[in-house]
């Protein structure tokens, strides 16, 4: 049995960020809207030749690779103790209309990139060491988001709800799942569950999708806690009617009643009036739709977000209050107030926070303790493993928009920082 | 030369209501959506099937049809003095996305079946009388209301932009013009304009759209002026970025932005103190239009209508003073406030409301002089000839859904008066 070579190798830790940076302009290239902008939509035909992208990368990088059957794809790295639980790390590589290239992105191929450093520095893991992409880490079509890592880590109320998932064409999950190569056989889909102990270690590397590293200059980010993130799906119904003949005092606007939620929403989130308190409409659709006819429906989607659970709490029970009175005020129905999720935050382990600070310390890489706003695959495996997370700066923050941008520097640093990461923990 | 009939033979007018609502049920059938909503948009399949139903049925009366290069159609029944400006009549079969089936329809199906009232009355015309089905009275797939008569009104600024107008799929006018048999050999559609003084007159028989008629109990709107519309597009422009990632002082959203323009198009048409005063929303718009993604772009399509043109040119003042108010304040770009159209009000003929008067009269109908809200394509026949409107009461003055409905005596009612206007008019 071989001893592992790192720390003592470490000096010949090279980064190829060319081949990476070629990698992350191909990937952008499977998508369904003109560059500079990415819309990577699960199982289109473009997320699946994204995917067999990310499996040819995989095997070119020596891992065995498996798929469970709703595409989470695994890309294992045998250790010489491969009886162990396996040290993990990953991301996803769908993106929401009319996004950038780097969210999700930098965590699948800097990983793989990760265990190509490993090998060329000569290391050798003892626990396997395990590449993972997650399926649907956005919600865009079946609107839940985290979907692979959600279901790996074992909900029996997701398994139950995608035999009846359906999206906005009323395709259902299943058959769309088919249609990508998934869910061939079984209409159970509980073979995608991961025990608790599966593995030792999760680990994400991400882009920050927030303005604090560029700003501050400081290389990479050791995530501490991830905020809990709430969805809300509200539905108005109105009477409709021509927009020239119905008088004012007639008219039961479902679409007003809409615009009136969306201002409700910004207005609770800042009465909490703590800067992590978040919330956003980000849809908002009006039926039918004519510029001459008044909307009889309306649907918005609101999406709050806080560290602190009960504060986001309060914030929805607000939002509610608001929905009801202006129903009552405009004279529509409130026919839709439905929450699609309410997730708990997640904290990270303290031995991963340890190996990545201690990671970036060897590397003289500037590194603080942060909160991730945004949520991510690793709030789930939170569930079923010691979890953490390896942030690197973005251009202002910027993410979701064809402007996000990481440097080549900085994901290099990150890269670098997940592969003395992830070769710390599989000696434990 | 036989002498008209007219009035002696009036105790025969007998319409068959039962073909006529026979009609306007199967017409109904052609739509893009599941009854009783009716969707029917230019140049679709559907709509072209229906022009075929329309110019079978037009046949069967025994008129001769003509289709001008736009699909405008003509079914004229010739008078003993053919060489006489023709007395015309006429509506639209065109349907707003799930809308209803009696909105234009009536004043087409209902013209044709006045044609054979008259002949089965024995009655024949002096002045020759024609049916027209006018192409798009409905702004819904490219933007233009009343695409149709507003050509045909000799609009040099429309056919202008015919060439340039393209649909949301960025299908051209053209392309969708020939695909369902038109604009066939020129690009020059000035071949549509009529000459001011082609027709004596032109009535149009519609349904109210409003409730003044039901609520009164009176059979017969005597319109003496129809309203004047105007439309604007909005368009904003923020920063967008990812949901849980951009805190609430940093962000520019857009779509926060179209909520609060909506609410402020309410609140000025309410300003206005005038129950004729009118705006509506019925766009709104957001991009990316994701759950998690902060909207970077929206699009407003505003609707405002008066009896005062002034009034209403003074909300819209004040709607795009809001606008830059609103851009200013969140830090959005106000990147469109383009009027689509601004249309004069139009007055009907002394000659017309007096014909029609005295038709009502003459059946014993209830009648009142009123005004119309909605638009019509009596609006720009006004500007090549003396002009009219006959309104007959609908269910709680619906229109623009599916609950829209007038009731056979009602149309029948508005057939009688229609017929016996178009043929005291063809006499002069
Ligand atoms: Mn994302
Ligand atoms: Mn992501
Ligand atoms: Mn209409
Ligand atoms: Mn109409």
């Amino acid at each position: 049995i071989h001893e592992p070579h790192f720390p003592n190798a470490v000096s010949s830790l090279s980064v190829d960020i060319h081949s990476l940076q070629k990698q992350i302009d191909e990937l952008s290239t499977f998508s369904d809207t003109p560059a500079p902008s990415v819309t990577r939509i699960l199982y289109s035909d473009k997320d699946v030749l994204a995917r067999r992208y990310i499996k040819n990368l995989m095997g070119l990088a020596g891992l065995t690779v498996r798929e469970d059957s709703i595409g989470n794809i695994f890309g294992r790295w045998d250790g010489y103790e491969p009886e162990l639980a396996a040290v993990s790390t990953g991301s996803h590589i769908d993106a929401i209309p009319y996004s950038g290239k780097y969210d999700g992105i930098v965590g699948v191929l800097g990983a793989i990139e990760a265990i190509n450093v490993l090998k060329r520095s000569g290391f050798k893991p003892k626990r396997s060491l395990e590449v993972i992409m997650f399926t649907s880490e956005e919600p865009t079509r079946f609107g839940i988001s985290c979907l692979g890592s959600r279901l790996m880590a074992g909900s029996e109320a997701l398994e139950k709800a995608l035999k009846k998932t359906v999206d906005n064409q009323n395709i259902s999950f299943l058959d769309a799942a088919r249609s990508a190569g998934y869910a061939k056989v079984e209409e159970d889909l509980s073979s995608v569950f991961l025990k608790k102990g599966s593995y030792s270690a999760f680990v994400e590397l991400h882009i920050e999708q927030g303005p604090i590293l560029e700003e501050e200059g400081i290389s990479i980010g050791v995530v501490t806690a991830i905020a809990a993130p709430a969805s809300i799906k509200v539905e108005f119904e109105g009477n409709g009617g021509h927009a020239g003949a119905v008088l004012m005092p007639n008219r039961h606007d479902a679409g007003l009643a809409a615009a009136e939620l969306a201002l409700a929403v910004e207005k609770h989130v800042l009465e909490s009036q703590s800067i992590d308190t978040v919330g956003t409409v980000g849809i908002l659709e009006l039926h039918p739709g004519a510029i001459n006819s008044i909307p009889s429906k309306s649907h918005l989607e609101i999406d709050t977000r806080d560290i602190d659970e009960n504060r986001r709490n309060n914030v929805i029970e607000k939002i509610l209050q608001s929905a009801l009175a202006i129903a009552e005020k405009r004279g529509v129905k409130l026919s839709e107030f439905k929450m699609l999720n309410q997730d708990p935050p997640a904290l990270s382990d303290e031995s991963i926070i340890n190996a990545v600070e201690s990671a970036s310390q060897y590397l003289n890489l500037g590194h603080k303790l942060m909160i991730s706003r945004a949520y991510h695959d690793s709030l789930f495996m939170a569930r079923i493993s010691p979890m953490g997370m390896i942030f690197i700066p973005c251009y202002k923050g910027f993410s979701h928009k064809p402007e996000e941008f990481a440097s080549k520097e900085d994901i290099a640093n990150g890269v670098k920082v997940l592969a003395l990461t992830v070769a710390k923990l599989s000696r434990y």
